[in-house]
């Protein structure tokens, strides 16, 4: 039986979702010690992507199979039983043999959250990255031109293993949500490092810098687009997939 | 020369502000390392009272003495400079003398930050406290019980080295902010735990408890009120001087 498990977690301790030798910590590695006590038997747990360390998610998905005939809701309280606080499993569904929860996936909508002020903020520091002042209105106006299908080679980062370089953009922009200012962002997928590419290109037009966004998706050079913002504002929000598998 | 300082902190790594010995890591050993380093002396910084294990502070106040002729503003970035960077100073004032950051405090302000939801959030959870659900309009009008001159001694834990037991509550409500559940409260001082003691009764009566809140202030019975809500929901908000000293 194919199980798909919806997770938040708090990358902040994690070296990402990826499970990795030399026993360091990943979500991944968490997250198997946990369903396999459950399932009693070593399983592989196939997330929707890696996330980066330090980067954190609202709405992960992920499967595993079993032929433990749990209940499903069961399976939530005994997964999170073995779980460290800082990951928590919020669903557990029966899902149909042919879900692969990276296969499947047809859209991903990340978040990236900063806030502004004279000072950095001591208890913001973990969730979201300080820039202290922003034009919310330029950088939303920047923010519409990722939206359509382009390459994003320029948006990525060395060591990625993509095939092509294209993704299609269905929404991105900028707001202020209850003091903070979030750009958004939903596509069909996202290269190594691309969304804080993007989050690093929109700050430094938010502080008054030109905006070179056109430039590096026309050209693909990566030098017009230098800076990579830190993994603590960015947020997996949700994945997306066909209602038939 | 009396330097008025204004902090920020997570108090999720620390034991509290108030120094201890074994070495043990609080926020005054933090700041008084930080301040001394920068005044060139060993120099004792006094808060405007204690804040406990786990409990954070948006705008705590305290004061140290220093002959350094440094513009205020050079303290500021010195003194961050040298503090781990969950612990802020976002203002420093010349004071008079007379200024006491605990003797001279008329008014604290303190929040404590509660969640309702179906599952605990990870990334909630050093910053606020799940409370499963809640009826604010019920909570609100418990907290409203509060305000006025009243006998605390319920609402406090052993302990404390208090003379007497009467404080006088300005404000107190419960709101929904953001997303958040948020009990406010203002008061010309608080007994040893009391706003976690307040926050544990007005928790029980959001989930359909009886209100014991007038018994507890008529009777002085600790056994009325007997929760006291976890530290990491609390912030010491503000903290407020009469205008001459």
């Amino acid at each position: 039986m194919r199980y798909k498990l919806t997770l938040q977690y708090d990358g902040g301790r994690y070296h990402g979702w990826q499970k990795q030798p030399h026993e360091r910590m990943t979500v991944q590695a968490a997250v198997e010690d946990a369903v396999s006590r459950v399932t009693g038997a070593p399983t592989v747990v196939t997330a929707s992507g890696r996330t980066d360390e330090g980067v954190h998610a609202l709405g992960q998905v992920a499967h595993f199979d079993s032929d433990k005939p749990l209940p499903t809701v069961r399976y939530v309280a005994a997964i999170n039983h073995w779980l460290p606080c800082d990951i928590r499993v919020t669903a557990c569904e029966v899902a149909p043999d042919s879900f692969d929860a990276r296969k499947s996936a047809k859209r991903k909508t990340y978040a990236y959250r900063m806030y502004v002020g004279e000072t950095e903020n001591p208890l913001r520091r973990t969730r979201e990255t300080f820039i202290g002042n922003a034009d919310v209105k330029k950088m939303d106006e920047a923010a519409r031109l990722f939206v359509g299908a382009h390459d994003f080679r320029a948006f990525m980062s060395s060591g990625s293993s993509a095939k092509t370089t294209v993704r299609e953009i269905y929404a991105a922009g900028v707001t202020e949500e209850n003091g903070s200012v979030v750009f958004r962002v939903t596509g069909n997928g996202f290269l190594y490092n691309t969304v804080r590419i993007m989050a690093g290109a929109l700050i430094r037009i938010g502080r008054g810098g030109k905006s070179e966004i056109e430039n590096a998706l026309g050209s693909g050079d990566r030098r017009l687009v230098p800076d990579i913002a830190p993994p603590e504002g960015l947020y997996l929000e949700s994945v997306e997939y066909p209602e038939t598998v």
